[in-house]
């Protein structure tokens, strides 16, 4: 997708004008004005699941950076992908031999989409190694986890984000602008669901996007939980960035369980609601055990809706005053973009996408958790 | 409305095909065949605000009964109503003379449309005075009261039924269909919120359907509660004729107030959690400080949903299968043409609307309560 392109969208959702009130939002300086001719940066994929080929077709459209390089544990896959994206062969790594792209100059950035509990062993590896590193979300599996990733990118000086495609994807930039510019008036209630049914080992299978066949997503160590871990995710994130608040206080209840030969390490579901500190509260759900992809923001003087909301989209809604229907666009390369250019242009990757963000994100999930087993209000500092 | 349009709805939603599997359906035996011809029921409105107004046009349309008598302490609304309605004067009560109305053979129905507290007393004395009794939802403000309203009526020999009109109404009516015949596989989720705004005066006051100036609702004894038992019942009633079981289990939170000055003696908005035991899980929400109007229901195989849900409609909707729409009825009309019927062919009024129905409903809120005050899992018997 080109800038301009790119740029037209933002200039129709406002987001130029806007982004010095919303840290939220998109900075402007990624409305480029023409096509960028510089060096790409080159990034290697560590984990090659599914998602890993929406991420390469990103890279594929992306201006700013390249597919270079994978990293992964099956030798036929490797094989696969160095001839589909005519990789050379010193940019392919296996998990073992991994460490030795610190003497691998062709390599700038390290994009892990590994399972979950893989996350914080690679970051700091690709760290200590010298590379950037962006990391698919949750960050990990705990927050102490999160703080470790932290401490090892800032200690080997490169930069750290968290695949949160969703800040740069126009859908959800319109409204979080319609969440915290206020635009039907302040948002006083919020429902934000997202599950995925996976009754059957072909469905669980879709969803395992690395080469592990085991389901690393039932087991409470390699996924750090269940549905919330993997989707409440993004009904976090949504409620933050529609709000633009962080939620003082959580409470939780786990779902019931269909399928308890399945369910005996994580929860098939699991409904949470979040009080912000203007008011606001958000009731959410995940689930593994159904299928939900909606957002409903109720405010003062009106509504907003999303369904799809919060999965690959393309996302559709209304609100109060008519359809919300922006074009899709490649999610990935624009994610990827953005924080290219934050690493090209040596600036910090700001805090709504960085490890910070991460880490806000898991202290928010624990404390979901630890509301879910106590029954208790959890207070968040 | 017709019973040959009505007779078409129910035909085309298959409800005479059903009825027998499903208790909580409008049973076949209102698709009569034939316009009924036989005498009417003469009915007595006892309370005149808002929602008398629109039995009032029920009334008009009924086939099986009419508007015959009102009770008020407006003398002023008494003359208007009278000359409206064309009323005989001995068919007009205040509520210091309305005992009398047990000399009154003009007089078949009482239908209670005062403000909560209210249920019970008038209840009471309408089958001590030997008049069959439809009460307003919710029954009443309190599980024994609805207890006592039930051993008057028996005592007494007249029926009780509650105004649940929604299973009258063929939207309704339809997701009752979806849901309890698993038209998509088995519901495992389901999302039921209605909230009404009322931020200033005006618009408390629009809520206010008895003729008494203060804002009734906002009141602990004369509510019963806020809006989970003004508006909350809808959402209980919707999971329950959805899935056709009751709840076993249920958690609650109450919201955050926004206007303390107003909400002193109950919640402005609540969430709450309810477990079905054939697994199924709701969560709901009612509010006075948002507007919410929606149900989602998520089923194996697919998913329906309305919004308008749980007002007074046209309800639209959706489900997986494609749009649901359905020519919105004389809700009122067809709720009063199905009680009377049961009054005048002397059967008893059946379960899903009687008495029972309404200490069910208010045995659940009760439970919602306590888990909101104490902050764990209620069980239901």
């Amino acid at each position: 997708m080109s800038a301009l392109t790119r740029r037209g969208f933002l200039e129709k959702l406002g987001a130029g004008s806007v982004a010095a009130s919303l840290p939220l939002l998109l900075p402007s300086v990624h409305a480029a004005t023409a096509p960028y001719n510089g060096p790409k940066l080159n990034v290697a994929l560590c984990g090659l699941g599914n998602y890993a080929r929406m991420l390469a077709e990103g890279l594929q459209a992306s201006q700013y950076c390249r597919l270079a390089g994978v990293v992964t544990g099956h030798a036929d896959k490797a094989a696969a992908w160095q001839q589909q994206y005519q990789l050379p062969p010193q940019n392919i790594y296996n998990y073992n031999n991994f460490d030795g792209i610190a003497h691998n100059p062709n390599i700038d950035v390290v994009y892990i989409v590994l399972p979950n509990f893989l996350h914080k062993p690679f970051t700091i590896r690709a760290a200590q190694a010298g590379k950037h590193v962006i990391t698919e979300k949750p960050m990990a599996t705990t927050a102490a986890d999160c703080e470790a990733m932290i401490a090892a990118c800032n200690k080997a000086g490169v930069q750290l984000a968290v695949g949160y495609r969703m800040h740069f994807e126009p859908t959800q930039q319109e409204i979080m602008r319609l969440g915290q510019q206020k635009a039907f008036g302040p948002v006083r209630y919020l429902e934000a669901g997202l599950g995925y049914k996976t009754y059957n080992l072909a469905d669980a299978n879709d969803m395992v996007d690395i080469n592990d066949d085991t389901q690393w997503r039932l087991h409470k160590t390699k996924a750090g939980g269940g549905p919330l871990m993997d989707l409440g995710v993004y009904c976090v994130q949504a409620a933050r960035y529609v709000l633009g608040e962080e939620p003082v206080a959580v409470t939780a209840q786990f779902g019931p369980v269909h399928h308890a030969q399945r369910f005996t390490q994580v929860e098939e579901s699991i409904t949470w609601q979040m009080q912000f500190p203007g008011g606001a509260a958000a009731n959410c759900t995940s689930s593994y055990g159904f299928n939900i992809d909606k957002l409903y923001a109720s405010a003062d003087d009106g509504y907003f809706e999303l369904s799809p909301a919060l999965s690959h989209g393309p996302f559709t809604g209304k609100t109060s005053a008519g359809i919300l229907n922006i074009p899709p666009i490649n999610q990935q390369a624009s994610q990827l973009d953005a924080m290219a250019q934050y690493i090209i242009n040596k600036q910090p990757m700001p805090a709504h996408i960085n490890g910070s963000e991460g880490l806000r994100d898991i202290r928010i999930i624990e404390a979901i958790y630890k509301a879910a087993q106590t029954g208790g209000v959890v207070k968040l500092v």
